[in-house]
């Protein structure tokens, strides 16, 4: 017992230890990704693999061995016992990856990372394709390390959504498709098509982010633990509990840029803050997987920000920010609009309906590249293929399209299906959340604290301790289920379109 | 042979490891200063806390310490060497100090920059006091361990300035005092004395700051090697030769602040800027000391910036981002108004006249707080009556008084004469530089290069290969001199006081 209680206490110290290392790398990481100097990413590259190499020797250390050794299923102290189950889980995991060539791979991706900013910026996909080959390779090796059953490509889904495999994804993903199309088939033959002209116009930056700064508020970020900055592709990252903070790009000529991308963000950075201050500094203090931490950045987004309900509060709130060509719309043709479906090139300024398929074309591409069925350099051409195929049009450069993403620069494969998943949870929770309360009334009154008490209660505060399978069990009592997201697009968009 | 080389080779790699630390731990703090959420701060230090004692473990490791002997007055490499001297004077100075006090102070410092701001803010000496109280032991603690011939305080002004004794500076500052004490009464009683009123008025922040960018472009600051931040107390910092950022402050009411602030800034990032890079990622890639430091940022803000020389050409360009009520002022007027000479309370604001003598306030009390002959709880009475003996002026706040610096909080004692010194040495270096070159001028033409790399070649670019005594010898051929800062003074104001 006395020496159970010594382990824990040294077991923390070792926690301490890797916490100030994770800190330190997040806070290099975000200042790479918005204040750094040019001629200093070179040497930055540098710094990041030193850190992210003293973090895996860490995690891969004889003392960690030690410690999962002698408490776990010994402690009786359940948060402990968690906690090193998610080392235990990341241990062998990384303990699989030779130390030189983890530390390799890190200095690649902050280095492809910046490559892909220039190649992005000059629209040469020449540039990226040698750094982006190197990335495949190292991650096919990966997940050979770590194993898989049916799909090389499980091993890698593993790392962004615990349990999810790529049969449940082929299962699920179709029916969603099929689904969507025909929805999206509807909607291009209906004669009541909103007018999204009537928001095109100069709306000043500072004015944009003001408003965004008000919406930010009443969702409950908290500016004390957090700040907001530009940056060209948004996110939102986490130093610590007490230090989310979130990035967003301004387009002058169409605020939903910004505003939308600014709330998406915030839902991402509310699920970091409200976790329970009981997991600080420890692996736990962070979102259970990819795909429910997107759920929670697209519940607010869309289920939120893009509903009737909300701007039937916000809409005098907005005008109060907005520019002359924007006072005298009707809220509902304004509602309308700002959900226009409509076929476009960027995955994160398409609409609700038509994002998924975005999503599709990203998952069938980087699960044949780890497949090895394609090759990185007929990316441009199979991209420019599915983007015809699925959405009807063809990207006319690879800046709008395979060039995007900064995902596959920072070597994130298996990451995008989260994004999709994440739609499907969003739907499943608001279903269920509205059960309980009265969503669209609470909305509609601009009072955002039941509900973010109610993610607070049943997805924030357990950060890790929960799996997502688990989550979802919990909350809805049953497993993941499209069609809730089905459900509520279909009911949203026969509205607007008057189907 | 082949030895020496496998040794250097590792000894490299050491250092790099050494910089990864620097590199990060300075990010860590210049983000604590500009960027940080206020939550976070008390996690930070313990980041900051974690950081500072992994670098502080390899400065005093047995390995540094092998390499030291090993390669020490036996390595060809001259660069080699004199990397090796550094780390063996760091090395000899923080064995000294035992490693979980230095950790804890490390921590303390941090933690106490934080709450200056916040006694700072509330103007409230009284929470800050504890802190100061407990900086000041450490400092005599440290000074102790360290050792010292004379003077106690002798120990801490080695930090900052290498050879520097309390002797020397109680011998060069009366005279300094006692020459600017008259020259000052002097222009009390001028009859024909500037009208600084003139400058007065709302000067928005975006036009400042576009002002300052321009003139740090023409000085030769590389953007692309650093960034430009806002702060409550401006600084510059090097995270390496290709990232020195600097701050500033604005004062929409007196532009003095943000464009005199951001030349001073300017001229210390140049010098980390210019350092050679064969010393990249070395304990020898910074300023040699302080005072040199001070010299360069001193020799652009006053000898430049404020030259009449300057405005003959500049005053065009400043009228084209100013105000209304710039615009019909007279050029002469315009500079006598910049140099006006008024006793005040805010160092920082200070002219180039009085500001010598706030300096020995700070000297005067710090050297007598570490030798025991003050206490803290009694230092803004002291600062008060000081301020009145050599300035004439009581402060009416401790926010304006002892307050007003950032350094005692970040534990910099003996730091303060370099402000002193830095005026010397460049007055100094002003001097031998004219009779090279026209510098009058070329800066009446808006060419900097010439002086610019005048002072790479002579300066900056041996980073600390040189020692302060050995460039002011190497640039001047004389020892330190305090005649040339009176003697450029006492022309200056001559003129503009018309004396």
């Amino acid at each position: 017992m006395e020496n159970t209680y010594l382990n824990e206490k040294d077991f923390k110290l070792l926690l301490n230890e890797l916490n100030a290392y994770r800190e330190t790398l997040t806070l290099a990481q975000w200042d790479m990704r918005t204040k750094i100097p040019r001629k200093a990413v070179a040497q930055r590259t540098e710094v990041v693999g030193f850190l992210a190499d003293k973090q895996h020797q860490l995690e891969t250390s004889e003392k960690m061995k030690f410690f999962i050794d002698v408490l776990k299923d010994k402690t009786e102290d359940p948060i402990i016992q968690k906690i090193v189950e998610e080392c235990e889980e990341n241990y062998e995991r990384n303990r699989k990856i030779p130390n030189n060539e983890y530390k390799d791979y890190v200095m690649l991706q902050s280095k492809s990372e910046a490559i892909w900013q220039e190649a992005r910026e000059k629209d040469d996909f020449s540039l990226f394709q040698p750094y982006l080959e190197e990335l495949v390779d190292y991650n096919k090796r990966f997940a050979d390390y770590w194993g898989y059953e049916d799909n090389v490509y499980d091993a890698l889904l593993h790392t962004y959504e615990p349990g999810m495999t790529t049969k449940t994804l082929d299962n699920v993903f179709p029916k969603l498709r099929d689904s969507l199309s025909k929805l999206v088939d509807r909607i291009q033959r209906s004669t009541d098509k909103p007018d999204a002209t009537i928001l095109k116009g100069h709306f000043p930056k500072e004015n944009q982010k003001s408003f965004t700064i008000e919406i930010l508020r009443q969702m409950g970020y908290d500016f004390e633990s957090g700040r907001l900055d530009d940056t060209i592709h948004p996110f939102a990252i986490s130093l610590n509990l007490n230090d989310v903070r979130i990035t967003t790009r301004y387009d002058e000529e169409d605020f939903r840029m910004a505003v939308f991308g600014t709330i998406h963000e915030g839902g991402h950075a509310l699920y970091e803050q409200n976790i329970s201050k009981k997991l600080a500094n420890t692996p736990l203090a962070t979102g259970t997987s990819m795909g429910i931490h997107e759920s929670q950045s697209l519940f607010w987004e869309n289920f939120v920000g893009r509903s009737k309900d909300f701007w039937a509060n916000h809409f005098e709130l907005f005008k109060s920010y907005a520019p002359k060509h924007l006072q005298t719309i009707d809220r509902n043709d304004f509602y309308r609009a700002i959900n226009e479906v409509k076929p476009s090139l960027i995955r994160i300024e398409a609409d609700e309906l038509t994002y998924s398929l975005h999503i599709m074309i990203r998952y069938e591409l980087e699960k044949a590249l780890i497949n090895g069925e394609i090759k990185v350099k007929d990316l441009p051409r199979l991209w420019n293929e599915k983007m015809v195929d699925y959405l009807g049009i063809e990207p006319p450069t690879d800046r709008e399209g395979v060039l995007q993403d900064i995902h596959w620069a920072g070597g994130d494969f298996g990451y995008f299906p989260s994004y999709a998943l994440g739609y499907m949870y969003a739907a499943q929770f608001n279903h269920f959340l509205s059960r309980e309360m009265n969503v669209g009334e609470l909305i509609a009154e601009g009072n955002f604290t039941k509900i973010g008490q109610w993610m607070t209660d049943n997805i924030h505060q357990y950060g890790k301790t929960k799996k997502p399978l688990e989550i979802i069990k919990n909350v809805t009592n049953e497993p993941l289920n499209q069609k809730y997201l089905i459900d509520y697009l279909t009911t949203k968009y026969t509205d607007i379109y008057n189907l």
